[in-house]
């Protein structure tokens, strides 16, 4: 190893992801997308392909046991890899789960953690099939993988986005977000003094939102329905805006995306006017929403308009017109990702 | 929770798996074969299947940074999981590596990790095709999906061993677990004083039996010239007594193993007696090996005989006899796993 000492937080998570991978050229005729989309996609036969997603949850990074109990983590790390696969267009229908755990942990602690993943493989149909449980010196790990399947001519890339297409989010956005600042509230509360009892009365939305997500799976269900094919597609896992970025990078596009037409629940907003924070601006960069973002041709308009689980919320523009916010009183500011970066927390 | 609180050293590492999982039901018609044996299979059509398989690397629990280096560390995981696959008779295609580490780690040193990473899929012709890259709060963990493929009439799960199969095990065994106790030795030592330089001469070949191992697709393909299906399979990683006896069990056969026909290198004897160590216990309860272990019907005896890679150790028998350990002096011993079980360190 040379001397050079370069800190982790310098290159954020996609950088590093891009740094270290950057070498890497692949050899199998199979693998037909590799890095940089929700899942990868080896494909099977001529008209068939597999999906491939992983993720990784940290004990103290993604999650906080004192107030997520095991069974929504549980069901929350199955959750948010389905939602990879339908970031894709595709349907789950494999995972494998590695746990690594310290001996502070109880066998009871594990099957509540299995209860939770056994319950979101029932809902997504979705099985089990294999996975390695080892020890660590210290804290929760959980890792899955996700093995989905597509017919190729329906798989949504990052890339696919054309210039007036339509911009489409699905449910609504920074209900998870909120949900946690409450619940990182209380949690200081209930540290300050354990006699008190935590006050979540009302908070049941978004507080659901963050300890239990549900994967769009209804979504890729609806649009086949509807006849659409997503030009291009990615799950709202880091916040709007930098979901944005993801798609307009790939698909070499600029987009408008408008303030007035993100989709924000009521409890959401009054939450975050509580918190004196700007509710766009929860829903732009809170992450963590599990919502599908999606374009689609303008000729798609009539299809997607008045669909209770969607919204158009911008249009994609030239790649040399950048990428815009344009707020409520009609001024345009540049968009910037922040998002969540684990690396830079 | 209830207030039960049952230790998890009690289950051991493959009861609490299959504690945990005991109720989970497959629902995907494309799922033929769970959890159980070294890969998971998914059918993709009449002829052909995809091999997964997952592990779990956590720092101070499978490895020591003060003398694994990060480039053979990186390796490793890859050859460790390509083994799962080799176990299935099949050929790894595809992985993806999540890991996650604190700050400690700069930059350089994930790029040592990855450049081993990068020459093992050159090596086994594995692509890199996802992941996920987050912080963790201490050291270093690394978690790796292989994906391979097979022929389903070529595929050669733990349970297909029939009485009177030869019992046939590949390179030697026993030599990755010396080559630990050196590197534990002098780990110690240096530990004591660190201007001792290490004294690692003439143990080459048993340390990099422990820092670099090989998965055996050579005998993979050695196989298909032999026109050798074996009629059940596994890689020995947990140790000879212990693979012996997933066989046993999953294919509800007995077995008799031979202590003189134990492949075992004339350098892990030496270091082995050096140590008051019986070389054929550390064969059989060491670990690490990634060799292969599988059965044959007599019939392919001629075809294996010889076989510079391949040593016949025993034959299997009725279930009802037991697994027995055969010593030089002719001595039966019913056979105890004892093997790597990290939940119980």
């Amino acid at each position: 190893m040379s001397d050079q000492r370069t800190e982790l937080e310098k290159l954020g998570e996609f950088g590093l992801i891009e740094h270290l991978t950057k070498d890497f050229v692949n050899q199998n005729p199979s693998t037909s997308c590799g890095i940089g989309d929700d899942a990868a996609v080896i494909s099977i036969s001529d008209e068939d392909a597999k999906l491939i997603s992983t993720d990784m949850l940290i004990e103290g990074v993604h999650f906080n046991l004192m107030y997520m109990p095991l069974k929504h983590l549980g069901y929350k790390a199955v959750a948010v890899n389905v939602s990879d696969i339908c970031a894709m267009n595709g349907t789950a229908e494999q995972i494998t789960v590695s746990i690594a755990v310290s001996n502070r942990f109880p066998v009871e602690a594990l099957e509540e953690l299995y209860d939770g993943i056994r319950t979101a493989c029932s809902i997504y149909n979705v099985d089990l099939i294999g996975g390695d449980t080892t020890s660590s010196l210290s804290g929760l790990s959980i890792s899955i993988t996700v093995i989905g399947s597509a017919k190729k001519k329906d798989i949504a890339y990052r890339s696919g986005a054309k210039e007036n297409d339509l911009l489409v989010a699905t449910g609504d956005l920074g209900a998870a977000y909120m949900g946690l600042q409450i619940l990182e509230r209380e949690k200081v509360v209930y540290n300050a003094n354990p006699e008190i009892q935590p006050d979540l009365d009302g908070h049941d939305y978004i507080i659901e939102r963050q300890l239990k997500p549900e994967a769009r799976h209804d979504i890729i269900l609806f649009l086949k329905e509807l006849g659409i094919k997503p030009t291009s597609m990615i799950d709202i896992s880091d916040g709007l805006a930098s979901e944005i970025m993801h798609i307009c990078k790939s698909s070499k596009v600029g987009c408008h995306v408008y303030d007035e037409k993100i989709p924000i629940d009521a409890k959401t907003s009054m939450t975050a006017i509580e918190f004196n924070l700007d509710p766009s601006t929860c829903a732009l960069n809170g992450g963590e929403d599990y919502e599908l973002l999606f374009t689609v041709p303008q000729s798609d308009f009539e299809k997607v308009k008045g669909n209770p689980h969607m919204s158009i919320i911008g249009h994609m523009t030239n790649e040399a017109d950048g990428i815009y916010f344009i707020d409520k009183s009609g001024s345009s500011l540049e968009l910037q990702a922040q998002g969540w970066s684990h690396l830079n927390d």
